[in-house]
């Protein structure tokens, strides 16, 4: 799948094209790979844009990127098998020819989808851990909210807080089918951002302040959070996905100053700067699956031709959980 | 001079007044002090208004208070006697009855103004120390942004930031003098931001970014500084005097956003935590001072009767350095 044009507002069917080419056979360190599950991230409508980022854009008229799990179809690298299941990052397509380096194994889990490790078993999960842990610094006790809380990072990164000893978690997300999900999973309170000003929902779910805010949408979700932090409370900015289709800047919080009196730390972060923290975060994860104490989900869209209505409708809010494309053997 | 209505937007004439009232001697344990120098201090703003804050409102119909300099006149504790110079926080009077708890004697230093424990080496001084280094983390060879640069804690911090070993400092006022005196006196880029937007104006100051930003005064300077920031910046916020006056709640910054891909950190704080640095600050200070690294400046006005006038000045910027009231003899 390629991208054609560069998006302006909501990515239309004409800035992508479906292409089909030859692929030769792998070359010395190479893997031909037939991918199962590709992802679909908010972080790529950035990488659709040509704007300075800490991601390159994708390059117009080539194949897009992100990552995905494919199947070892032929190796010519001695670390690498056909048959073994691997991670990369040469999405968007069926069939991948990956650099060896680019690729780590995967062992199959007995009962947990391989997609996993595109969410709370990869990037989404440990972002949630990052963030939540390092970024926020949330302790236990604290009292916690999380926006797009039905999303693959929120998800994971509400339980993670209650996992972790918070006292409070509450969740925004944007049906009552999500809010209804959060409260059964973990969640102390979850609102509907579409019934009512955020701030006195937040205000009614959290009537004694945050300490903790983990900002996956930013916009007005912001400026409710800074409102509720209390003194020393801290923000994790991990997106703004309320304006990545915007085509004018959005208002910024109009109480920012209120972080002097608060003594309010705002840090944003990327998770590819803590991949160290993985060895921390998988053993932790695995227990918590184990023992039920967190609980995955996923919205599955099938179809490589589906790929790009399932990126439209994640920044949508179309998906509970992760969202991923299952490609056809 | 005492509140008597909360001023909305500048503080009038008529939300002052000044009584005339008898003293009685010290009871057990408090001092009868002389006022010499009052100090004004742009948070005392807030302390005008009825709105929950990190300090206390001031009483309608009582004096207000603050930080001042006196000579002890009448003491009732064995740890002060009559001549004492002190510093204590019953300013915006002439004559005050202080407890004892509340007084720190002064050691008059040859050639420096009793004054400068109002500055340089009081509250303004270390909040520009703890603010550059604790909580901006400045580090050698970072370059550092500081708006309100003229005044009484942005002089200070940005003499520090060179003495600390910053590569470039940048600060930015708003007149023609003050950024003349910037330019003389360790910056080494300073801009009137009526001269343009401060976007602009400091992308020409520092075409490379900045390391770190000093907040005083937020609205568009914040804006500048979170597009100028490089990935891993930080920002302390220190106040935001241009909205100090205002009726309506200020345009947040609308580019926020990017504290998420370049990893900035943006952290308010006040002062009255970081107490326990004054005795790292004030050897370093002094010894600035002595080697002529750093140069104080204050602006002085005369009179309690004009107290209210000069703190109308400093929200206006008529300051060049610390704005002090001297009282008479």
């Amino acid at each position: 799948m390629r991208l054609v044009a560069r998006p302006v507002g909501v990515p239309a069917d004409e800035c992508f094209e479906l292409a089909e080419v030859d692929l030769p056979d792998p070359a010395d360190g190479q893997l031909l790979v037939h991918n199962r599950y590709i992802s679909v991230d908010p972080y790529m409508r950035g990488r659709m844009t040509d704007a300075k980022s800490y991601v390159p854009p994708f390059e117009l008229g080539k194949a897009m990127e992100g990552g995905a799990i494919g199947e070892v179809v032929a190796s010519a690298s001695p670390d690498f098998a056909a048959g073994d299941l691997v991670i990369h990052n040469l999405g968007w397509r069926d069939l991948a020819l990956v650099p060896a380096g680019g690729a780590r194994k995967i062992e199959p889990t007995p009962g947990v989808s391989p997609s996993a490790h595109l969410g709370v078993l990869g990037m989404p999960g440990l972002t949630a851990y990052v963030g939540l842990l390092d970024i926020a610094e949330m302790k236990p006790g604290d009292t916690v909210f999380i926006s797009g809380a039905a999303g693959a990072v929120g998800s994971v990164a509400g339980q993670i807080a209650k996992a972790r000893g918070a006292a409070r978690v509450v969740g925004s997300a944007g049906t009552p089918t999500k809010v209804a999900w959060l409260r059964e999973n973990g969640f102390d309170a979850a609102f509907d951002y579409h019934d009512g000003p955020v701030r006195k929902l937040l205000k009614e779910a959290a009537p004694d302040g945050i300490d903790v805010y983990f900002d996956n949408v930013g916009g007005d979700h912001l400026e409710a959070a800074i409102s509720a932090l209390k003194p020393f409370g801290r923000a994790a900015l991990c997106g703004a996905i309320s304006s990545y289709n915007a085509t004018e800047p959005p208002a910024g919080p109009n109480n920012l100053s209120l972080a002097v009196g608060k003594r309010l730390t705002l840090r944003g972060f990327i998770v590819t700067d803590h991949g160290r923290r993985m060895k921390d975060y998988l053993p932790e994860m695995a227990g918590w699956l184990r023992e039920g104490t967190v609980r995955w989900q996923e919205t599955v869209v099938d179809g490589l031709e589906n790929a790009t209505g399932a990126f439209r409708g994640l920044l949508a809010g179309e998906n509970l959980g992760k969202m991923v494309v299952r490609l056809n053997g």
